[in-house]
């Protein structure tokens, strides 16, 4: 199966990961996500819950953005990759999303060939999907599908704040 | 509140309008999914059937990839517009998908302008995303948020067909 990825500036990355794992689950395949970096709880995993065949971890201790990465994200990346190896090598998952291991590598909490040999060495009957801006050069090499989503114009800019239900 | 258009040849428009649909299920919000140009059903609706507060409708009679747009199909989408410009003119739904109403507008089963006028005057609580590729300049110019997919790398190249439960 195939590695997906999901890059770019513009939003619709994590959001085309969930469109994905819906169509999946209604498919009766199963779906594992782990999200890298992020520590909130997002709305999707409020419906999630009520559908079948899927879990949710988070690797992230706190949001970094207004400071460096600490101790802390370091290890909370690297056991969240350790975690993926695993679920990667068994057969309990149909589909894999990987949710902003792009940036976790950008901030090289993980490094970019630690990632490719877990994707590299996984059952072949997964198909992982991976997101983020800043997806690495020899992730696009590897990958069978990658989705560059540029921003063209954002709300944001006009000064509208992070909206529950629509961006978390 | 807002418009959101995803366009380009990249995979990633209809499943991120889902993923937000998810999001907002997520988050109690109601919300309508009007497809248009597709007629067949496919796996996301299954999940959409066991999550609350959702209406999928389709607008679409049988797929013009391989023949000219016939009369039918210009009813189908023209009827759909109509029945579109009565949800967004009530308060029934928070959030309102468009699946491929972009090429509905490109291959002139409706006019840009028609659909314009439909979004200017709908009810403006009302969320709206607008799927598929070609969108009009005039609809990204009235749009507040627009990504631009890029196809950069896909699997249909190597010959592999729509799967059920990741492309369908």
């Amino acid at each position: 199966m195939f590695v997906h990825v999901y890059t770019g500036n513009g939003k619709g990355k994590t959001t085309a990961a969930l469109g994905l794992a819906l169509r999946a689950i209604g498919a009766g395949k199963k779906v594992f996500i782990g999200q890298f970096v992020k520590n909130m709880d997002y709305s999707e995993i409020n419906s999630l819950k009520l559908l079948p065949n899927n879990k949710i971890e988070k690797y992230g201790v706190s949001c970094f953005i207004d400071r460096n990465p600490e101790k802390k994200d370091y290890e909370a990346a690297k056991n969240g990759l350790k975690r993926i190896k695993e679920i990667l090598s068994t057969n309990e998952y149909d589909i894999v999303v990987l949710d902003e291991i792009n940036i976790a590598m950008y901030f090289k909490l993980i490094s970019v060939e630690e990632v490719l040999k877990v994707l590299k060495e996984r059952n072949k009957n997964i198909e992982v999907i991976l997101t983020g801006r800043y997806a690495p050069k020899e992730l696009i090499e590897y990958a069978d599908l990658v989705s560059d989503i540029k921003e063209v114009k954002h709300y944001y800019n006009k000064g509208i704040l992070s909206r529950k239900g629509i961006d978390k």
